[in-house]
């Protein structure tokens, strides 16, 4: 069911791999409820991915390369954007996060420090070289909507998250600072989504994925939200109805993070 | 414009006393969005506000007094509100809270707790009372939505705010304590929503409120949010669209929360 | 080992019932540290513990019973403690709490709202009450400093809590509120403690207590606190090297509080 | 008035740079309770500083250079320490922070990403960088204690702070993720303490730093702590009586965080 919540908006999803991805169903959702979009990821994960079948569905949105580390990528990206929507972009998703010491199975307490560098400017600081060109050339309409997805490792340490909980407080601290900058110039809305551990390619590269996936589900009274139940949460975000919403980390996570215990857990201590 | 969002749904709705009432503009905006409602308030308020004309121009929604410190008057609007809608409840919106020290001008340090007993009775224990009979009558269906309004002085000390901070607080604890409680039995879902301060009835009532509104503009990137704000927010709380939201204190407050000083008030403390 | 941390001071000590008590544990510690105290508990308590014992290992310290709901017994508490110590009060410890829907094996969806009324006036509202006449007595020293022990229930649902989960949301709002208003007048300073789950009398108390003791030291890096860790905390607090800590809610946890799964937990997960 | 708290213990002080640093303080007192202490800060600091008239008050204490972006030199600090003190250290502060954008005047929505690098790298990074030294070297004893300073820029934006906001997050996140790290390998704790503004040489270079610390003054019901308050407070930190207080953010600021508004503030409002 379609309500045209995002009818005439325009927008950019990053980070839609395969319909696997968070950023996929996103980009679907948005697409149905009424928005224009273009797509965009690096071009290794365009390259690997099957995102042109995304762009097929979502109305031959373009699909634009950009490695978000350069800034010369990404302001191709907005600029070829604008032209292509012929005007500014009245959303985006920011759904990026790779860490490399994971890659390199490089405990937490042995990091590479430029790994972590890298890990840092891929997953938190592409947001702000976003943002900061965005801003730079006026490319977000007044009231626009700007959405990252994090995860709340930010907040409570998952050992086996490893650098990426330092990435991701990053990503929260930068969608706070920016969205005060942003609210001042031009009424933009800046907030993070804390989602629950989702099976994409992304979240499965995490060591101990699975029992940590059933601990999360046993630990939320609503059970864990899927990458559907966040496409729906992201369009109220990105629509008009919550224009004066900003600054937020917001959980979308069947409400894991105020939950202490829940009777299940319990019981499998007891085991 | 309207989405449709609440088609099908149907809502009871407290605490609207009159247009400036953030509960009428909810109810208001439910219905044009599709909603069904019920509304409700306390007797004496039905008598000295002008609820019939919300009624009216809410499709002659029904008008059912009830105190919210009676079981029973609270017992007879739900069984009232299933018949009249032929079936369960799918979302209520709480904005009930009255403070009998205030009224007194007791301040915080000399307060009455006979009135402080009614205060937590009418603002917070009001809330499990409607969860918990509605629990009890299983009045709210699979995936239903509860909303009730809260303040920031839940969290930070607003001197005039005196023991409506501390109510506030139970009252959050207590959409937490249910929110986990009807998860588990039914996937009801229940949040709070934290709204900037608003030319209300109720809200002027609290002493040095003008000064204090304006501190609140002053340190909200994107200013006060108003009861039509709140109404719109409300509603993707009410709808499919968040489904896996609970136990959350969402502030809606034009980024308030997270403002630690703005320009202008630095620029007005070197006044 | 003994430091003098608390040389000359004088503190009230509230809710010593044997030696299993987080208080009794405090008030030795503070004995120890060179405070002098004066102890209190109801008057049922007092005649079921072992509180003599207590009050002689801590220098013949007076026993003076109070009902914490009783507005003439706080009186007479502060009044006698003044008498005794031949001055103000340098420190006050809160340790009260006692939920009579547990005690009747109601369920957190089917309180009986008298009780629930008890619980907070024991559990929350005597803070306040002890707070308020210290203030209106001019009871405590310039730079004292207040501690009432909570849990972390009041920031995220641990189900068999139960109503207690409420009135401890309650209570740290309290010590804020209150916070703020003995700062201004006499630089008294408020604080909670939020302590890991302790077997004591009133802990045992809790439905599946074992079950959930067991959950905190596997998801607490450093193990659950015991109440003699947590009586040296709470010297801490009382002394002069923490004059600008106050209003704020302190976890004494091992770490609970910001772990989100710990590697143990997830083991248990995989049984 | 001493209390010999920390007698016995030996701790690394990083940041000391004149009388006016919270560093420096703090080594002062930490000496005065008892410890034996090494004194570090960057090469190009200690030639502008005044460190030796600190050591020699501090027991002519060792002072060693250490760039603490260097693995080397924080290497070299480590192991000359060790060397120094005959075996291994009990405690650590952390007072290091840099923001070269602020240096440079680039506003927040102009950053040069490689100053942010290098921002991040001294001022966040390097108390990684020193924690998983210190791990793989096992140079910190069992129950040992790390302090780093924070500030509430992390939580909420003060604009003109920018970036050391997300630096000061990033260290946060630091705190807790190695927190429980260390903890689990050998019960070392791991906090940040969340300091009022202070008038340092660091301080000092924030634009509208006198602006600022009046508002904070103003909405800090004890008043904005000191760097000696400061000192105090993280003595009971490296004591053995905060043994189970780990991975978290402690304010030390006179009540700031948790107070949403203040009479003064108001007033100062309506002018």
């Amino acid at each position: 069911m379609a309500y045209n919540l995002l009818k005439g908006k325009k927008g950019i999803i990053f980070g839609a791999l395969n319909e696997q991805s968070i950023a996929w169903k996103i980009a679907e959702k948005c697409y149905e409820e009424g928005a224009q979009i273009v797509l965009t990821n690096a071009p290794i994960a365009l390259r690997m991915g099957e995102i042109n079948k995304l762009a097929e569905t979502c109305g031959n949105a373009p699909v634009i390369p950009a490695d978000v580390t350069s800034n010369d990528d990404l302001k191709n990206l907005l600029t070829k954007s604008i032209e292509h929507f012929g005007g500014q972009v009245d959303f985006i998703l920011h759904s990026v996060g790779m860490s490399m010491n994971m890659r390199k199975n490089n405990h937490y307490t042995a990091l590479n420090y430029d790994f972590t560098h890298k890990t840092f400017d891929i997953s938190a600081m592409s947001f702000h070289r976003v943002l900061q060109l965005a801003y730079q050339m006026d490319a977000i309409s007044e009231w626009g909507s700007v959405v990252a997805l994090t995860y709340i490792a930010a907040q409570r340490v998952f050992p086996d998250y490893n650098e990426m909980a330092d990435a991701k407080a990053l990503l929260e601290s930068v969608a706070r600072s920016f969205g005060y900058q942003y609210a001042k110039k031009n009424k933009v809305r800046i907030n993070t989504v804390s989602q629950s551990p989702t099976r994409t390619t992304a979240g499965s590269g995490v060591k101990g994925f699975e029992g940590f996936i059933s601990f999360a589900e046993k630990m939320s009274p609503l059970g864990n939200a899927t990458a559907e139940d966040c496409a729906n949460y992201c369009v109220t975000l990105f629509s008009d109805l919550t224009k004066m919403v900003t600054m937020q980390n917001l959980f979308h996570d069947g409400g894991f993070s105020f939950t202490g215990v829940t009777a299940e857990v319990i019981e499998q201590m007891e085991k």
